[in-house]
């Protein structure tokens, strides 16, 4: 890792205190099996929070919270009586879920292949009562599961329980929106929830799991932010964390470790680092921030450099990592080309702004341009790679990075819905770029109409942000073999907030 | 409860901040079956301790500290080498002894009759590295297991560990002694450093378990703590303590719940609430404080009429709880009569001090003799009691009481070891009241061979304090069903160094 110390120094100053807010139960809930309901669990109200709440040995007690929440839990538990003798240790365990399915699961039966240290549970001792305290992990969790499992002869009593929720943002801080259809502002209330949790010390990918800043995460983030909370302050923050930690061949990482210090590995995806491009773009699109262009242009044109270089122009293939989506198989050859002249044109843009020499940006957007044509088959209408795969990716990209404009880009479009290739969009980051390729068409019914298809089901399904995968096909699919371990409040799929206020900007009320 | 609230004050003035003091481990253990030593196992070195220490998942490792700790665990760790993703929390369980069983036993075996929230275990995730933090509980403990039991598939590294001990006293506050003896000399060494890890917010009867302040090892460990550390605003907030959270009925408790705000039961040991008097007598003879004499003297009058009022004069019996020692089956209406005389005699000292009346407690003093003396056994020349039980404890408290006198004293203790009754003491507590004994029959040579015997056989089995329980002949025995609970740094085993340092006075170096 090289780290650039001037630019740390920039993203601290940016660095600002979390706002706090306290969320108490709103009911105690059992899980039943169900055929009908998402995962084939229903959550049932068995009464209210009455506080002090009694535990004996052997109990347990589901708590709701009404919504989703990201911090820390606080609670304080006393005798049950005061001539009750409590004398030896309480052990509690605490389980954490933002779905049902991820409290039911029990941890002994996790078989997914990333560490089981992300499941969300915790026993804690307390010695003495009364107590009061909070456990130091923070959770995202919109359940909470609280077992006894001390054998003391004694009961004890919950007598305060609450979740100290923390954000960068407040909710209010984002404009209240009318959408004038029910569904759409379920899912405009979802999207700016999901995006606020996720804004924290950085933008965290999923504030239940990862909790790192990915960059591919950020460029939707920060789309969303700005015409959502204009959090700028957090995107400076993250756009110097970026630049200042790089892998030792001087590429953006896909990530970046929020904690102190921030740190990141050596291995990158290609258009993840591309996107940094992408980022600085946005942001100067926004704010039109000279310094902040001046500063960090050399870190987004050494980008386009890296990956130049990386490219076998006589295959069009780059032999490193892509991210792309997660559909399994995909051939992302295409697909990393659309990126590639989607950033170079954005950094075209940038230099001519800084005012910087902008020769070879145009000259590499003519050369990857044509690689990329080369790969268009006239019989099916559509781009095909080497190995002959026929993805919705590498159509996507085609449009979104312009290399197909207009009426073709149209008939591209609709060749690719009607053949509808096995490859498809596998994570609701990749429906985004879907809805950009719709919107690059001038699609702009097709785009809220995908929207309410697709985040209609979410919202239908029970979530109260926007998940990480959602498969309606597939209620239980996991990246990571494990659907308990999925994050259901993630920044990827927040982009609805984006569109929806792009398209009526007068839905403020 | 009933609280003065008065005494609640004066016994927070007296509070004093903990004294902290950083302890690293010495070595890297393991422990080995071996019929020879302890409990069947010997503690063997398998190396330095060298931070950084690797740990793979499901890496185990055991460090010894090198002596008895009491405090908070510290920690740090980081990614093995900067390359190295660490992309999932870290789950590590911490298991504390004081002795080796205490780690051997699975918490999973325990089948104790105490609450088996005491066992010493706990597991914490660390979400990010490099993580610096502590365990929020307080631990006694000089061996510390640790296990990586998350299944992210990369080390770590423990790059920090120590115990952040706690004290309300410092080790080098107590005189250091010779005895000429190195037995001795080793008993002092772990009779003092007994008191002083029991020395904290209040006086504690053991740090790893119960962690509350029994009257009746107060008692003992005032006693030691005069001629050694001189920790008399303790003694003084603990004096108040007791006089503030009295029972319903006005007795003083048996014990008090040291956390904040401090709290008792309602249940009683007659002897406990009697051995106020001593604490308050020790205390005077100490310090001839006349206004704390003005001040609770009424609470220890008190105590003296409420078992006056118990006390059936026809049988001699008391219908009410009574400790005196954990002998199975012992029938201790003989003892408590000897404790209550011996109470008596005090108040009667304090009152001559206090001037007041004592017209009252002289006569009660001759009744109870009275009553105690009818069960005097001419034929056996020993206490029987109306149950026809013949015990080391009876003959022991008539002594001490001085009930018996001078050769007759003498005699008795000498029938008593001849004839050995069955019921023995079982405690290192009750072998001081066999050392009280001794003493009150001029027997200083056979005090010093006991202490030698006895707790030199502790020191033998390894223990760095003295433990709350120790047979010979039984080293698995425990008051509670399960001898890993058992406390291994008691208050009310301490006393060896108040014996050495009253007949050798001379004996500071």
């Amino acid at each position: 890792m090289q780290k650039n110390c001037m630019f740390a120094d920039k993203a601290n100053q940016y660095k600002q205190p979390l706002k706090h807010r306290a969320v108490q139960p709103v009911q105690l809930v059992k899980f039943c099996k169900n055929e009908v309901n998402f995962q084939k669990l229903t959550v049932c109200s068995i009464g209210n929070v009455n506080m002090p709440h009694k535990i004996n040995p052997g109990d347990s007690v589901i708590f709701d919270f009404g919504d989703h929440c990201v911090g820390y839990l606080h609670f304080a538990i006393e005798k049950y009586q005061s001539t009750q003798i409590v004398d030896s240790p309480v052990k509690l365990k605490f389980s954490f879920g933002e779905f049902p399915l991820e409290i039911v699961t029990p941890p002994e039966q996790y078989k997914g292949w990333l560490g089981c240290g992300w499941l969300q549970n915790e026993t804690k001792t307390v010695v003495f009562a009364p107590y009061e305290g909070s456990l130091e992990r923070r959770y995202a969790f919109r359940y909470l599961k609280i077992e006894r499992v001390d054998n003391g002869p004694f009961p004890i009593v919950i007598t305060d329980l609450f979740a100290d929720c923390v954000s960068s943002v407040d909710f209010v801080a984002a404009p209240m929106c009318n959408f004038d259809d029910p569904v759409l502002n379920k899912i405009y209330t979802m999207s700016v929830k999901t995006l606020k949790d996720c804004e924290q010390d950085v933008f965290e990918d999923g504030p239940k799991r990862d909790r790192r800043m990915w960059i591919g995460d950020l460029r939707l983030q920060a789309m969303t932010d700005y015409v959502t909370f204009e959090n700028i302050d957090l995107i400076k923050r993250s756009l110097y964390l970026f630049a200042a930690y790089r892998t030792d061949r001087g590429f953006v990482s896909p990530y970046i470790f929020p904690d102190s210090p921030p740190h990141t590995d050596e291995w990158i995806y290609i258009d993840y680092s591309l996107f940094f491009i992408s980022c600085l773009y946005d942001f100067i699109k926004y704010s039109s921030d000279r310094e902040i262009l001046a500063e960090l242009y050399p870190t987004a044109k050494e980008q386009a450099e890296l990956v130049s270089n990386l490219l076998d122009r006589e295959t069009g293939s780059i032999n490193e990592k892509i991210f792309v989506d997660w559909c399994p198989d995909l051939d992302k050859d295409l697909a990393v080309l659309g990126v590639f002249i989607y950033s170079l044109r954005q950094l075209l843009w940038l230099a001519e702004q800084a005012g910087e020499d902008t020769c070879w940006i145009e000259n590499e957007i003519e050369d990857v341009k044509a690689i990329l044509l080369r790969f268009y088959d006239k019989t099916s209408g559509m781009f095909i790679t080497a190995k002959g795969q026929l993805s919705w990716h590498s159509q996507l990209w085609a449009i979104i990075s312009q290399t197909v404009v207009g009426d073709d880009a149209i008939r591209l479009i609709h060749t690719m819905q009607e053949i509808n290739p096995e490859y498809k969009p596998h994570t609701p980051y990749m429906m985004h770029c879907y809805l950009e390729a719709l919107d690059k068409c001038g699609m702009q019914d097709e785009v809220i109409q995908v929207i309410k298809d697709f985040w209609g089901q979410i919202a239908e399904a029970g979530f109260d942000c926007c998940p990480e995968v959602f498969n309606p096909s597939d209620q239980f699919e996991s990246p990571y073999g494990a659907p308990e371990i999925n994050s259901a409040c993630h920044a990827w799929s927040c982009t609805p907030a984006y569109w929806l206020r792009n398209y009526f900007p007068d839905s403020e009320v």
